[in-house]
C-alpha cells in the first residue's frame, strides 16, 4: 500500500487520552486544523457554519489489537474492532465530523473535537 | 507518515469510474467486503442490519489535484479539494456509510456502493 501524506495538524486542548471526550458526538471542546502550507489551497471553498469531515491518523493508538471491550467497559464482552468506534485499529483512522467556526488562511476553527492535541490530518472532505 | 495495511477487497458491479454513481447516497448498488484471514475476527459483532462506516483506498484516484470542479461539472467554478468529495486528493480515502445485507464468515455483503470493483479496504467502523 501507498504511503499517507500528512497534510496538517491539530492544535488543541485535549493532552491525553484520559481527557479526551468517547466520541465527537459527545464532545463541544474546539481548536485549530493548521493545514500545511503545500496544501492551503486545497481548503479553498471551506467557510464558517459548515460541518466537514476530517480523518486523523491516531498516532498514539496501537495496531494490534482486534478486539476490545466496547468504549472500554470491561463489563461488556469483548468484540472485533471494526464493530466499534475504538481508536485502536490496523489503521487507527478516526472519522470525525466538525463544525466550522471561523477559516483564516491556513486555519481552520472547528467545534466537537475528541481528538489529542498535536494529532496528523490526513484528509478533509465535505459531509455527504 | 507509517504505511497502510490493507485488510480486504471490495467485490462488486462497479467496473469503471463512469458507471459508479457519484456519491454513495445516490447508490443502491450492492456488493461484498470480503476481510483479510488475519483480520477476520476484527468484524465479530458486525450484523445484518447495521450501519457501518467503510474506509477504502481509492487507488484509481489522482493524489496531485488539489483544485476541482465540483462534481466535475465545467460550469462550476474550481474549489478546493478539500471543500468537495472528489475521489482526487492527498490521500484518496472514501468514507461511505453502507447498509449491512449478510455478514458469512469473512465476507460482509452491503448495500449503497458507489466504488469501484477491486478497491482496496483499509478500516470499518460502527457509525457514531
Amino acid at each position: 500500500m501507498p504511503s499517507l501524506y500528512q497534510i496538517g495538524t491539530l492544535h488543541g486542548d485535549i493532552h491525553s487520552t484520559k481527557d479526551a471526550p468517547k466520541y465527537y458526538t459527545e464532545s463541544s471542546a474546539c481548536g485549530e486544523i493548521e493545514i500545511f502550507a503545500e496544501y492551503t489551497e486545497a481548503i479553498d471553498g471551506i467557510k464558517a457554519g459548515q460541518t466537514i469531515v476530517v480523518l486523523f491518523w491516531l498516532h498514539k493508538a496501537g495496531r494490534e489489537q482486534l478486539k476490545v471491550h466496547p468504549r472500554g467497559d470491561k463489563t461488556r464482552p469483548k468484540r472485533g474492532v471494526f464493530s466499534t468506534r475504538s481508536p485502536h485499529r490496523p489503521n487507527p483512522i478516526a472519522v470525525s465530523e466538525l463544525e466550522v467556526l471561523e477559516v483564516t488562511g491556513n486555519r481552520i476553527r472547528v467545534k466537537n473535537l475528541d481528538i489529542l492535541n498535536d494529532t496528523p490530518v490526513i484528509d478533509i472532505k465535505m459531509k455527504a
